[in-house]
């Protein structure tokens, strides 16, 4: 097991804030929790982890990528059952009118665990306890069911009730016969999402891990249950550490190390495509800087698991400040949404097998929070050092391919460095110039977001046109000719993608 | 001036449908005016448009980009002033209950031109000229304004009011403060962002060009406006196609192709800024396909501009169907919301020159909308021939870099195809392969797409490992060794988005 370092998160907080990688919004007019605005280089990591996950999940795969709306009529939502399912419990302080979690309020209040009890369950709790609002002290009055779901109402008819998406996945399932025909009518085939998700939690805390606004990366396999597995027979012998159902029963939290040949032996998945997806978001999960001993998949017991979900597997990651932290999910979400879209729509998604059965498609989704997995990459490639600190990442998710800089602030060396950038920038390189302040504290600066290399242009660049191509990581040093630079650079940082980690 | 065949607008939404560009979403429950839904090709093509815009207008000018929340709270929505002025009006029918926007229905009934009327001009002219329901032809009530922004509650408390941005833009001068810190302090300075917006339309038409959701990618350039100009000794005889206010005051649509230095010294532009944004996005729309004569400059009239705008020109594309139609705007929005944002707020967002004098920074904004430029884009590229529609695409927008065939649908033609397709991917490359259907056929089929390239594993290749590399727009063919293809497809690929149209 890894342990991190508790004083992580402080440091990556105040970078991320000094340097421009994110922070919370609206902070002008006091802030609204749960929201955040990535900066000018947080924005440059997330959108490469959204290629890097395209990459990866998508092209590689040769899947589908759509596009859908962010809003939806209130018909989608009452067919998905999350308008009467996708809910928390809200208690009312009597005297103040503050608003709590319930769940929340009573578990600090009492320790005990009450996630996924009734409301019932929870008032009696209250009432035996005498939990009191945490705020006044005054008395707490009944619980009651709160939608999670902004909701809106789409043009000038007052009834006509929308909501944002709480997933991009109702996108996908309604249009699931134009999906299905542009797979050519062929099982299994998969579509993918990256977009934005809304959840108005009633009072987010836990700062950029728990956000009421956030990009999913979300992939829905459609398969026949009696056939059409996923080929797995080069995965048989990897081994991903479970934290099961009857471990979390016994009140365990020991990580058993299991082999995917075994999983489906002993039939601890439900479906082979899970299984195929869990051992894809590992190896991600490493190629992204995230080592085995900081992962686990921890089997959700069926009071955690969404209404939609037979079995969920949760992509967990070891944090500094927050524990072990959902980072993605593996769904088994059956038949479940097409049949009841289906039902509500009068719409049929019924497919023929060869012998003549017919059945409905089944589907798995794996669902990557990508502000989370983001938080995560950063925290994991953080290196503390006396004299400075290294953002780590991973070079194909760098925010600047290169940085560029004159040894010293004046002529000859300034425009000797700017042809230099102007030169990786035309070649397609995305390049950051800097000659303010020493060359140490430069580099420093590059270091700190995680520029990979940095070029400086120094006397002998005037003599012999090469330059000094410093890495990161190793501040090791090499001299390189001006004219192989870019392809130099093109190429560290392919293998960067490459290379297994 | 250009001419657009009427029928572009049929064939392309039949291709569009049928291949997996884009469609309206949720047809299963009867559809939802105004969203629509990007299948897996149109997708492609949408990321690779945003990956072009951010090249050229963020990374090129060495810019930050930003990601802030989709949902603001009502205090940054007054402020702006889009609670008071973000509005269309509406008008009811008293016997069926409709509700129409009201300027639409006017104008369609009387054929007068009312943009930008009061609404008690409006309610005069339906009395004068008895304008009825178009649906029941029963009377119509008064006319109210109606906001456009969606609007929703954030959390459990109902008084607390948040709405979906119906621009990207305030979550970039909220930021200010930290924006110009991260900037080193110094103007001009600009920020984009790429992102979702919305607008609550009344009830809009137009199919894929009036949407209720849809993604912006815009600028704003904070500038001190007795200083700090961009640089535009280059661009000084650039023409640019102006339909001046003047012009459209006598009625007139004449287009005057005017350079920029004569623009500047007649005062027809309020700041450099605006014209150097003008010049990029025409050289933009060259590069995507979009030739000159199809693009003009209106200059926006007092009552059509927004709320914000001292000075609003409009980037116009001609399309078939939908005639000339806005694709970007580029607004003068002054010191408006920087400091009406100070007022509603208290922060201060004054910045004080070397001479001591203080000011609000300027903003001028280029903003664009990225499905409607998609479908130009996509409009202008469709090539109609006898024998199939060629979707020809910048090969740097196209949907997939190149496709694999064997020139037989067997061995041993399938297994080398699949390993050359297998070769470019590892390349990092993004490549589809199909063996189903005569080679004639496939041919076709990637060119309906737009794929530029096409490679077919042929008899002579399993001789001397050598390929044919078909080009889409050309239909020629080259013989070229598989261990060239990579490297020469990539460059294809990046000349494409050097050379100038």
């Amino acid at each position: 097991m890894g342990e991190v370092p508790e004083n992580r998160y402080q440091i990556l907080s105040e970078i991320a804030r000094r340097r421009g990688l994110f922070w919370f919004s609206y902070e002008i007019y006091g802030g609204v929790k749960g929201l955040i605005t990535l900066g000018p280089i947080g924005a440059l990591i997330k959108r490469k982890l959204e290629d890097a996950w395209i990459r990866w999940f998508v092209h590689y795969e040769g899947y589908q990528l759509i596009e859908s709306p962010v809003i939806g009529p209130e018909k989608v939502y009452i067919a998905s059952g999350h308008v009467e399912s996708f809910i928390d419990y809200v208690v009312e302080c009597k005297k103040c009118g503050k608003k709590w979690r319930a769940d929340h309020l009573i578990s600090e209040a009492t320790g005990l665990n009450v996630e996924g009890l009734p409301p019932e369950e929870l008032e009696k709790i209250v009432k035996e306890k005498n939990v009191r609002c945490p705020s006044c002290k005054g008395e707490l009055g009944a619980i009651s069911p709160f939608n999670l779901m902004f909701e809106t109402t789409i043009g000038p008819y007052s009834g006509n009730k929308g909501y944002c998406r709480p997933e991009t996945a109702q996108g996908i399932f309604t249009e699931f016969k134009r999906l299905y025909n542009l797979a050519r009518g062929t099982l299994p085939f998969s579509t993918a999402q990256v977009g934005r998700v809304f959840r108005n939690e009633i009072s987010p805390r836990q700062g950029p891990i728990r956000l009421r606004e956030f990009t999913i990366m979300e992939l829905e396999t459609f398969f026949d249950p009696k056939d059409s597995p996923p080929d797995i027979s080069r995965i048989l012998n990897i081994e991903l550490p479970i934290l099961s159902e009857e471990e979390q029963r016994r009140g365990g939290e020991e990580i058993e190390n299991i082999p995917v040949k075994e999983l489906i032996r002993k039939n601890k998945v439900k479906t082979e495509w899970q299984v195929y997806y869990m051992v894809r978001s590992k190896q991600f999960l490493n190629k992204l800087g995230i080592k085995d001993n900081f992962l686990r998949f921890r089997e959700k017991l069926p009071w955690e698991r969404a209404h939609y979900a037979k079995q969920l597997y949760d992509l967990e990651v070891l944090l500094s400040r927050f524990g072990w932290i959902e980072i993605a999910g593996f769904a088994y979400r059956t038949d479940y949404d097409l049949s009841s879209h289906s039902r509500y729509s009068g719409e049929k998604f019924v497919i023929k097998r060869s012998d003549g059965s017919e059945f409905t498609p089944h589907v798995v989704e794996p669902s990557f929070g990508c502000e989370r997995l983001l938080y995560a990459v950063l925290e994991h490639s953080l290196r503390i050092t006396k004299n400075r600190n290294i953002l780590s990442l991973p070079p194909f998710l760098a925010p600047y391919d290169a940085a560029v800089f004159p040894l010293l602030s004046r002529e000859p060396f300034v425009s000797h460095a700017l042809s230099v950038f102007s030169l990786l920038r035309k070649e397609g390189l995305h390049v950051i110039y800097d000659d303010s302040g020493s060359i140490g504290r430069r580099y420093a600066r590059v270091d700190e977001i995680g520029v990979p290399y940095a070029i400086t242009i120094d006397g002998e660049t005037l003599e012999n046109n090469s330059v000094t191509l410093r890495f990161r990581d190793t501040s090791e040093q090499i001299r390189i000719d001006i004219k192989h630079l870019s392809s130099k650079i093109k190429e560290l940082i392919d293998s960067s993608w490459k290379k297994t980690t």
